[in-house]
C-alpha cells in the first residue's frame, strides 16, 4: 500500500476492520466499489482487495500502522472520511459514489470520523463541580428555626457508641437499637413533645426535627424511637387524660417503661374501622375484658412486641351489656418488670422483615385479660359510675376517627423521616457519580459519570423534587402546629397526602440511587440497601398510600360539592379558571404553543399549569361520580371504577401545594447565590412534573406539542445546568459522613 | 322528635351527627335554615335545634334510635335524602330548598345516601376468581419442548433437602447454596450446555430451562450455579480450544473444579475495554504474569471468589515485549485443592450486599502471579512458538467484542430468571388479593382487594406484560439457539435488550407485588423480600440497563443509517410507514380519533402503532444526532445530548419485538379457552404500552385525545374482565407450591 491511490483507500480499509463496524456482507459490497473503480491499475485493485479479504485478515501490526499514517495525515479541518482520504490522494469527481458506500455501509457521518479524532474537549468532559453558593447558609435556610436542636441530635448520632451495627444477627441489632433509645432518653430527646409539667420539652416542632435528623442515621432506630415515644407515648396523651399523664408519661419519657401501640390487626390495617378485638366492661368488678376473638384479630406488627414493650395502647371494640360502642383505646399490660409476659398474652415475633430488623415487630393475641376501669383512654368516651356509657361525640365512627386525627402527628414525623432518607440517598449517588469516571470521548480520559445526560436526568429531578418537598413538609409541619379545630379535616388530608407522596418519592429515589451506583449501590456498606429497605414500609404503615390517597381525594371531592354542588358546565369553567389570573389567555391558541423560555421558566405559567390541573381534575372526577351514580350505579360501584382518578386528584393537590410552598420559601430568601440555585431547583420541578403528566395537558389541549416538547428540552437543560451545583447541593442537607458512611461518598 | 314534622328531619341529624361530615361552621347552616321554616311551630323549631346543638350533642343511644327509625322507613325507591324525609311528612314544595341546603352542607348525592342503605348485591362485591380454562393445558403451552427438563428440576428442588435456609449468618447460607449446587451437578444439570464428549447434555435450550426454573427457588443458587457452570465453565468453552476442554470442562461440571469469571473491575464495570490487569508474557520460560497494577484494578464483585473458587478466567490486557495486545482471557488459579489461597492471589470478601447473600463474591488482585502459556484462552488469539502475537481478528476491539458476543448466553440466562422471578411475585400477590378482603359496600360485607379497580391497574396490566416477555425470551432463546453469523450484531442487540427491559420490568412488578401485599409483603416469610432484593442487581450486572440501551439504540442506528444514510423528508416519511399495510389511513384524522372497541382491540391497530413509534423515534433521533453534528459539537457530546432519545429508540423496538411475538404464539394456540385468555392479556399489554407512551403519540399527532382516554378507558376495562381469570392465569406457571413457600398465597 505504497502508492497515493491506494493509500486513498486506507481510511476505508481501517475501518472495516477496526471494532465491528462491518458485517462480512459488507465486505462484499466494498469488494465490488474497488473493483469498479477504473482509475485504479489491476495490480492496485488486486492489492486492495487482498487487504479485504476476510478468510486472510490484515495482521494487528498492519492495522497499527495504516492507523499511525492516518493520524500523520489528519488535520482538524477534515469533516469525513472523504476528506480524509482526500488528503492522500484527489479525485475530487468521485465524492458522490464515495458517499453512497459510506451510506451503504453505515459509516457515514460524524460519529464514526471520530474514530480517527483525539478530542479532550468536548463539552461533556469539561462538566464539573463548582461552588456557586455557601454552603453552610443553605443549611441554616433549611434547619431554620429547628437548628439548635438539629444541632444537639447529630451532636449524638456522631458519637463513637452510634457506630452502625454491622451483624446480621437480628437479636444484636435489635439490643444496639434499644440501647441507643436508651442514650436518646437520656439526653431527653424522647420526650420533647411531651408537656413541661410530666418532663417533656413541650415542643412537637423540635421533636419533628428530632425525628427527620435521626433518619440520617440507622432507620431502626428512628421506628423504635417512634413507637415509644411517638406512638405509645402520644397515645396515651392524646387519648388519655391527667391521671393517664401522670402515671406514665414521665416513664415513657425516660424509657423506663417501654410500650407499643396495638392497633393494626392481622385482617384490619387500612379499615381500622373494622378491628374485632373486644373490650367488654364489667360493671360487678369495674373491670375490661380484652379478648382477641380469632387468629385474624391478633394485632399484627406492632412494633416493641416481640422484646421489649411491658405495655400496649390497645385499640378494641367496647362492649357493655352486650352493646356495642365502637372501637376505643385501653391500656393493657403485657409484660412485668422482669420482662416476663403476662397470663393470658401471647406475643409472637414477627421474624425477619425486608428491613427494620433492629424494631422487634411482634403479634399480640389476649386471652380474656382483665384490665381495671381506669386503663381506658378516656378523652373521648368513657363510662360513668353507673356503668353507662358516655361520650360528647355521639356517632361511634365520628368518636373513632375524632380519635384517629389526635394521631395524625405520625403522618407528619413518617414523610419527614422518608425524606431524610432520600436525602442520604442522594448524598451517596450524587458525590459518587461526580468522582466515579467511565467511558469518554475517542482518544480522551474518561469522565465522571453524573456528566452524562441521562445520569443527570435519572438524578438531579429527584434532587429538585426533594428540595421542594422539603419546604413542603415544613408548610405541612407548621399549618399542624398553629392548627385550630375548623382546620383538621383540610391538615389531616393535607398529612395523609404528604405522607403518600413523599414516601412514594423516597421509594423512586433510592431505587435511582442504588441503580445510579451499579454494583457499588448494591453492596451493604454503601447504605443504599439499608436505606432502600427500611424505607420499603413506609408506603404502607401510617396508612397504605393508596388508600390515603383515595382519602385525600373524597376530602377535596366534599369541600368541591360544598363549593359547587349543582355545577354546570359554564360554573365548571369559572371554577376551574376562578384564581387563576391570566386565566384566560392561557387556554388560548398563543399560550397553548408558548415555547419561549422566559414564559416556560416563569412562576406565573407554573402555578396556572399546576392550578388548572387541581382544578379540572377534581371538577371532572366529580362529574364523573354524579354520571355513574345517575345511571344507576350504586355509590360504591361508582367510586370503584374512578378510582384511578382519584389519585390523580389528589397528586395534583398535593403538587399544587408543593409547588406553592417552595417559590414561597425562595422569596423569603435574601442570598442571591443560594436564591438561584433554588430557582433553577424550583423551576427543574416544576416543568418535570408538567412532563411527567404532559399526556393530560396535551389530552386537555391545555398546552401543544411544540410546548411540550420544548419543556423536555428545558428540563434537559436544567439538569445539566444544576449539574455543577448539584454537589453543593446534597452537601448542604449535612448529613454527618459518620452517618452517611457510604465509602464511595464520604469526603 | 315525635311529630311527623319533626321527624322531617331525622335523615338530616342522623348525618349531621354520624362520621365526620359536618364541620362546626355547617351546623349554623342548618341552625338558620331550620329558624327559616315557616311550616314549623316554635316548639318545633326549638325541639329541633336543641339537636345540632355541637356543646350538647344527642347520646349515642339517640343516635341508634333515629338510625333504626330510619332503617325502618326507607325502601329502594328512595333516591335522595329529600326522598327520605318524605317519607315521614311530605312538604314537597321544599325541595329546592332542601337540596341547596344538602348543596351548602355538601351532603348531595347518592355517595352520602349510600349511609342509609345496605347493599350487597354492588358489582364490585361480586367479583371473583372464575376458571375459565384448564390450567395444566397452558403450563403445557408456556413450558413448550422443555416440559421434560422443566419437571425434573421441579422434582429436584421440591425436595425436602431444598426447604429454604432462614439463618441470617451468610456463612450458614453460602454454604447450603453451594450443598445446593453440588446436588444439581450430581444429577447432571450442571454440565447440560457442554458437548457430550465432555460429559455434558449438548442442549443449550435445556440449560436456560434450568436457569429458569431454578429461579423458582432460591436465586442466590440460579447465580452461584450460572457463575459456576455457566460463566466460568463457558468461558473455558467459547473462549478456550480442545486443550482446555479436555482438562477442566468434565470437572467443572461435576463441581469438582470450581471456579469464577473475573473480568469487571472495581473502576471497570461498563466499560470493560478499559480493564487495566495486564498479563505479560515471557517468552524465556513461556509463561504470562498476571498483574493488578493498581487499587481499582482489583477485580470485583466475582461470584465463588471469596470462598470456593479455585480457578478464575482472568480478563487482562496482553502485553508482549511491552506491547499492548488488548484485552485477553486467561486461567489463573487462585486456592489449592485444600483450598488455601495461592501465594501472590489476596482475595476480600465483598462482604454483605442487598441481595443474592448466598453468593461469596469478592474481590482479587494479582502480584505478578505467573501462569503457563497454555493458560492463555486461545480461540481468538494466541502467541506462536516464536512467541508472536497471532490472531485471525487484527484488530484488538473487535477481537475483545467477538470474545464478549460468545458469551451473550448470559444475557439470556438473566432475564429468563428475572421474569421467573416476577412470575412468583404475582403468583403471590395475586392470590393474597383474591384471598384478602378489605372494605366493602355500606351494610355488606368486606371484598377481595382485587377487586378493586386501582389494585387491578397495579397488578394485571403487569401480569398481561409478563406472559408477553414470556414469549418475547422464548423467540431470543430460538433466535441465539439458531444463529448465523451474519444475525449475530442483531442478536447480540436483542439480547442486551430484551436483558434490560425485563429486569427492569422484574423490578417494576416486584415493587408493585410488595406494596400489593401490604405489611404481608414486607415480611420475608412470604419471600417477596428475597425476590426483590436479589434480582434488584439483575438491572446491574450482565451490564448496566441504561448502558445496554444505549447500545441496542446505537445498533438500531446503524442500521437505520445502512438503509437510509442521506434521507430527507419524503424519505424518512417513506421509512415510517413503508410496512404498514394501512399505513396512510392511519394519520388521518378520523383514524386518529377513531374509539370504537373493533378497532381499538385490533392487533392491525397495536402494531402499525408500535412500528410507529419504532421507526419515528429512530428516524428522529438519527435526524437529531446528524443536526447536533452538522452544528459543530462533537459526535460524543451529541450522542450526549441524544442520551434520553436513544432509550425512546430502544425502548419501541423491543415494545414492538414483543408485541410480535406474543401475537404470533397466540396464533399457534388451537384450544379455544386459552386462545381467548391469552388474547385478552395480548391485548392490555398493547394497550397499557400504548397508554404508557399516550403523551408521546399526542404529541406526535398520531392520536388525539378522544383516542388516548378511551383507551384508558378500555385499559380499565381489561383489567376488570380478566381478574376473574388472574388467578388461574398465575397457576399456570406452575411454580412448586414449596418453592413459592409464602404463607399469604400457597394453597
Amino acid at each position: 500500500m505504497d502508492s497515493a491511490k491506494t493509500k486513498f483507500f486506507l481510511p476505508l480499509l481501517y475501518l472495516a476492520w477496526s471494532d465491528d463496524l462491518l458485517t462480512h456482507q459488507e465486505f462484499s459490497v466494498l469488494q465490488s466499489f474497488i473493483n469498479a473503480q477504473k482509475w485504479l491499475s489491476d495490480s492496485e485493485k488486486s492489492e486492495l482487495l487482498s487487504n479485504i479479504n476476510t478468510t486472510s485478515p490484515p495482521s494487528r501490526n498492519t492495522l497499527f500502522r495504516w492507523k499511525s499514517e492516518i493520524d500523520n495525515t489528519i488535520v482538524p479541518e477534515h469533516q469525513s472520511v472523504f476528506d480524509l482520504s482526500s488528503a492522500f490522494y484527489k479525485i475530487p469527481e468521485l465524492k458522490p459514489e464515495f458517499t453512497k458506500l459510506e451510506n451503504d455501509l453505515g459509516i457515514l457521518g460524524e460519529e464514526i470520523f471520530a474514530v480517527f479524532k483525539s478530542n479532550n474537549s468536548t463539552f461533556t468532559a469539561q462538566q464539573n463541580t463548582v461552588k456557586r453558593f455557601e454552603i453552610h447558609k443553605l443549611t441554616a435556610i433549611l434547619d431554620g428555626e429547628q437548628a439548635e436542636i438539629i444541632n444537639k441530635v447529630k451532636s449524638v448520632i456522631t458519637r463513637p457508641e452510634f457506630t452502625y451495627e454491622t451483624s446480621t444477627d437480628t437479636s444484636t441489632y435489635r439490643e444496639k437499637v434499644y440501647d441507643w433509645c436508651k442514650i436518646l432518653a437520656k439526653v431527653n430527646l424522647g420526650n420533647m413533645a411531651y408537656p413541661k409539667k410530666y418532663g417533656g420539652g413541650e415542643n412537637i416542632a423540635d421533636y419533628f426535627a428530632i425525628m427527620e435528623t435521626l433518619s440520617y442515621h440507622d432507620l431502626s432506630l428512628v421506628i423504635k424511637f417512634g413507637v415509644q415515644f411517638g406512638l405509645w407515648g402520644m397515645s396515651i396523651y392524646s387519648l388519655g387524660t391527667e391521671k393517664h399523664y401522670k402515671k406514665y408519661l414521665k416513664d415513657i419519657g425516660s424509657l423506663e417503661l417501654p410500650g407499643c401501640f396495638a392497633m393494626t390487626e392481622t385482617h384490619h390495617g387500612s379499615n381500622v374501622k373494622g378491628l374485632e378485638t373486644t373490650a367488654v366492661y364489667n360493671h360487678s368488678d369495674q373491670t375490661f375484658t380484652i379478648n382477641t376473638p380469632s387468629p385474624n384479630a391478633q394485632k399484627e406488627y406492632i412494633g416493641n412486641a416481640a422484646l421489649h414493650g411491658q405495655m400496649a395502647t390497645v385499640f378494641a371494640k367496647l362492649v357493655i351489656e352486650g352493646k356495642d360502642y365502637g372501637v376505643n383505646a385501653f391500656i393493657v399490660p403485657l409484660r412485668n418488670a422482669k420482662n416476663k409476659t403476662l397470663k393470658g398474652v401471647t406475643i409472637r415475633d414477627c421474624g425477619l422483615k425486608m428491613g427494620l430488623n433492629g424494631v422487634d415487630n411482634g403479634t399480640i393475641r389476649f386471652d380474656n385479660v382483665s384490665i381495671p376501669k381506669e386503663n381506658m383512654l378516656d378523652r373521648f368516651a368513657s363510662i360513668n359510675n353507673r356503668g353507662e356509657f358516655e361520650s360528647p361525640i355521639p356517632s361511634d365512627n365520628r368518636r373513632f376517627f375524632t380519635m384517629l386525627s389526635t394521631l395524625v402527628g405520625g403522618r407528619i414525623g413518617i414523610p419527614r423521616s422518608a425524606l431524610a432518607a432520600a436525602k442520604s440517598g442522594l448524598a451517596i449517588a450524587i458525590r459518587y457519580g461526580d468522582q466515579r469516571r467511565q467511558f469518554g470521548p475517542e482518544g480522551g480520559s474518561e469522565v465522571p459519570i453524573l456528566n452524562y445526560r441521562i445520569h443527570q436526568r435519572r438524578l438531579i429531578p429527584l434532587l429538585a423534587k426533594t428540595y421542594a418537598l422539603h419546604f413542603g413538609l415544613q408548610y405541612l409541619t407548621q399549618r399542624y402546629i398553629n392548627k385550630n379545630d375548623n382546620e383538621m379535616q383540610e391538615i389531616e388530608a393535607l398529612a395523609a397526602g404528604m405522607k403518600s407522596y413523599t414516601t412514594w418519592h423516597t421509594r423512586d429515589t433510592l431505587q435511582e440511587c442504588r441503580e445510579a451506583c451499579g454494583g457499588k449501590g448494591y453492596l451493604s456498606e454503601n447504605r443504599i440497601d439499608a436505606l432502600k429497605n427500611d424505607t420499603e414500609i413506609y408506603t404502607t404503615f401510617e396508612g397504605d398510600n393508596t388508600v390515603l390517597m383515595q382519602l385525600v381525594a373524597k376530602s377535596r371531592l366534599s369541600e368541591f360539592r360544598k363549593q359547587f354542588g349543582k355545577m354546570d358546565a359554564l360554573g365548571m369553567i369559572n371554577y376551574v379558571f376562578e384564581n387563576a389570573k391570566v386565566a384566560i389567555s392561557e387556554k388560548n391558541p398563543i399560550s397553548k404553543r408558548k415555547t419561549d423560555e422566559t414564559h416556560l421558566l416563569s412562576p406565573e405559567f407554573h402555578l396556572e399549569a399546576f392550578i388548572y390541573r387541581e382544578k379540572t381534575t377534581l371538577a371532572s372526577a366529580s362529574q364523573r361520580l354524579k354520571k355513574l351514580i345517575d345511571s344507576g350505579l350504586d355509590a360504591y360501584d361508582a367510586f370503584n371504577v374512578a378510582q384511578h382518578q382519584m389519585i390523580d386528584v389528589a397528586q395534583a393537590y398535593l403538587e399544587r401545594i408543593v409547588l406553592e410552598q417552595f417559590t414561597a420559601a425562595i422569596q423569603k430568601i435574601k442570598n442571591k447565590p443560594i436564591q438561584e440555585a433554588l430557582t433553577q431547583l424550583y423551576q427543574l420541578y416544576a416543568l418535570s412534573q408538567i412532563e411527567k403528566n404532559k399526556g393530560w395537558f396535551l389530552e386537555e389541549n391545555y398546552m401543544e406539542a411544540e410546548k411540550t416538547k420544548a419543556i423536555r428540552k428545558l428540563v434537559n437543560q436544567l439538569c445539566w445546568e444544576i449539574r455543577p451545583n448539584s454537589v453543593p447541593l446534597v452537601d448542604a442537607f449535612a448529613i454527618p459522613e459518620s452517618c452517611l458512611a457510604a465509602p464511595i461518598a464520604v469526603k
